[in-house]
């Protein structure tokens, strides 16, 4: 069962009404692909957060820009909420239906509308999920690195500005949305950029949406870079003394500049849950999960220098894997930590936190959390994409314990805090949503977000997109 | 002699009127750092562009963010326009005063901040140049890559979102400012962001303003990435049997992932024009100029892999630099074309135009418009950030014949209109100032521009934030 909403999250509680009369125009105009089915309402009323709230009162299931663009116009014209909806993979709340409104269901905008291999980019409707976008354009040799662990559809991660475990090196969607079609409050349709490679062509508008969480348009098309796939790909994995010996080893990694593409942090908690869970027989130890890619020849050097930084801080018991087999074994761990951390405590539900902090910082915010939480008595995971200085740790808290997601909160609040304090964000990837508002205002000031306001004022007069997330206004 | 400005470019001609209290208050507040001397205000009214308007009714020295502060609140309080102005590189006009107003110069706040050097990041006063950057943390084994040539400020750099030769690896001001300290038009200080390497925390403020040429705010600091100095660079030049075969070299060259860290065509005009200013003697054809940065190995296999794909293109006369020196000479082309080129034709002024296309669409945008410029009979050099699909034909007219710079405009339109047919954009570095808010429409279509003029009008109430530029409103 998920927890209530925090009342002082959601000051605008108050669901606005969906007169039937907009129900009867959406009818008309999208037939069957309007429903107010409740079973339908509610599966487009949650996402992956632990918040809850009552479901939309109807559900559009679009299948073109113009669906969208004309759901949004008759929403408009009766002042009532739009929420556009992908996989549900959201994990803070974006998706609910806060002050009422209609959800706009983009999964079957589902096309990859052109493949421009030569120019490394591609352009798909929103509802195109990572995975499917890879194995569309296999042929290609090219791939999408961004890869948040769900299968995301990609104007959801373009929303959200999501990331994950390959950003170290191929960056976030902040860095690899090259342009995007959205549908504005008014129902007018718009083109953020070109395909080129850079542009200065007045504000970023690409930028200003990538991030936004569907509060001041619905993307209807997403344009993105590609990379060739590596000649060679090595995985390892490697096991450390202490948090602190693999967060040193991530750091020294990152300041002499090898271009790793993945290395992420389990901790040892979490270690021994997948050992459980999938009988891996790791030690038990803390550990790095590294990926490298390039020539054959660079991937080694990369390999070999990681390695020996690795040493110096006592990491040992390296195992490497080069073909797709072995990797996917090595990172089993990873893949499977969140799964085996819920299985660890039948029943629980995990809260996951998401600060990023300066790579320097990392130790001490980890070390420190880490402290707090084992004081806590909080059962949780932690495992974190450490070369970009983000990490979560998963609290695995019993929902019929009120006390004990207070002791979640409590934790998470002293996290952010020192975050803060060591110049980081609350959230590294998953977005500001319904629960995180307090704490951007921490950590922009009020001014910042009062600018943010002003343009979801200007641009959104009528408070229709996606209302209550982000900030209240 | 600079030209008029075209009237239709300009249509708030009009120099609103700057009251003499406004100009005792800030005599009050800033005492001889508020200058109304005409040779002052002249330096501050005119940059790079052939545009010309009258003078500022005052230049400001700020010191300090409260300088700033102050200043655009006195301004504000007057409705009066202020223009920020760092060492005026600017190549669209930005900095005249085309509305009246005052010129706030931000020079003299040419502070190394903090130098997070664990971190690959500093903190610089928006008068720190690049040049200065980079000499102020040698020690650090750190460098700041991104170069557009002129020794420009961060400042000025994050306003016109400036990139340049080393882009096609580093990428461009967007991708590598992290955070800004922004003056808002109500004279309000608010920061875009944290030192953290990524965030999903609220709308990205500090990708809105990058970019945003003076019309938001006045930037008063700048917070990027920093990278560790290569292990290795090895430098090259290559020549080619036509403009096509040096272009289909650098497509396959970035299309394979050769991490290229810079990729600048020369074509045989400007290498006849560098040979004549800098007796160099190189091959009168066009020419690849390169650079690879990387390990020792990494190094030698980019640069065996980019000449075996060169060979491929009827490449040749390789040669071959790694000594910072024998680097410095192989540069020499690309470092002198501009003062080549001037000097090639005595008199004459350059009018600088600065399409970027896809990369894939970069031959055919190239050889279509070379065939145009040499039918008009204008003398012209042309080089290029290739690797980006970025490049500037220089026209080189006489200003003094108003039908050569009538030729030289046509000319940029054609350009820009088969650019824009290409999917790709009027400007990949110099913004748009004065002379492309036509093309920006065209580009982006009225309602995007709309949404930026929506954003203007939100925050800037009183259109005294380097009005004028980018858009009409």
């Amino acid at each position: 069962m998920n927890a209530p909403i925090p009342q002082h999250l959601i000051p605008e509680i108050h669901q606005r009404e969906t007169p039937a009369a907009l129900i009867d125009a959406l009818k008309t105009r999208f037939a069957e692909r309007c429903s107010t089915a409740l079973v339908v309402r509610e599966q487009h009323g949650r996402d992956e957060s632990s918040f809850a709230a009552p479901p939309p009162a109807a559900v559009i299931f679009a299948e073109s820009t113009a669906d969208v663009a004309d759901a949004v116009k008759l929403a408009s014209q009766y002042k009532v909420p739009v929420i556009p909806f992908g996989v549900g993979s959201s994990l803070e709340g974006h998706l609910l239906a806060v002050q009422g409104g209609i959800s706009i269901d983009v999964s079957r905008m589902n096309r990859v509308l052109s493949v421009n291999a030569e120019d490394l980019t591609v352009t798909v409707q929103p509802g195109v999920t990572r995975k499917q976008l890879n194995e569309e354009i296999k042929s290609t040799g090219l791939f999408f690195p961004i890869d948040p662990g769900a299968d995301a559809t990609l104007g959801g991660m373009s929303a959200t500005r999501a990331s994950g475990t390959n950003a170290v090196r191929y960056g976030t969607m902040r860095e690899n949305v090259l342009a995007l079609e959205v549908v504005l409050a008014s129902g007018e349709v718009i083109r953020t950029g070109t395909r080129a490679k850079k542009s200065s062509a007045g504000y970023d508008l690409t930028r200003l949406m990538v991030g936004s969480e569907g509060t001041l348009g619905v993307i209807t098309e997403v344009t993105v870079k590609l990379y060739p796939l590596p000649e060679a790909i090595s995985a390892a994995i490697c096991s450390f003394p202490s948090i602190e010996a693999a967060v040193r080893t991530t750091i020294e990694v990152i300041q002499v500049g090898v271009p790793i593409a993945r290395v992420e942090l389990i901790d040892v908690n979490t270690v021994r849950m997948v050992n459980a869970h999938s009988k891996l027989g790791l030690r038990e130890e803390p550990m790095l999960l590294m990926e490298f890619h390039g020539t054959p020849s660079s991937v080694k050097e990369q390999a070999e220098l990681v390695q020996e930084l690795a040493s110096g801080h006592g990491g040992q018991a390296f195992e490497w894997a080069s073909t797709p087999e072995e990797r996917t074994r090595l990172w089993t761990a990873r893949h499977n930590a969140y799964f085996a951390a819920i299985q660890s405590r039948p029943g629980c539900r995990a809260i996951s936190t998401d600060t990023c902090v300066p790579i320097s910082r990392l130790a001490d915010c980890l070390l420190a959390s880490v402290a707090e939480v084992d004081a806590s008595g909080i059962p949780y995971f932690l495992v974190g994409h450490v070369g970009d200085g983000n990490f979560h740790f998963g609290y695995l808290i019993d929902p019929d314990k009120p006390e004990e997601r207070e002791t979640a909160e409590d934790l998470n609040h002293k996290l952010v805090a020192r975050a803060l304090s060591l110049e980081g964000t609350c959230t590294g990837e998953h977005g500001i949503g319904l629960g995180k508002m307090d704490f951007l205002l921490s950590e922009t000031g009020d001014g910042a977000v009062e600018v943010m306001r002003t343009i979801k004022r200007a641009l959104d007069p009528k408070n229709i997109m996606n209302p209550g997330k982000i900030f209240t206004l």
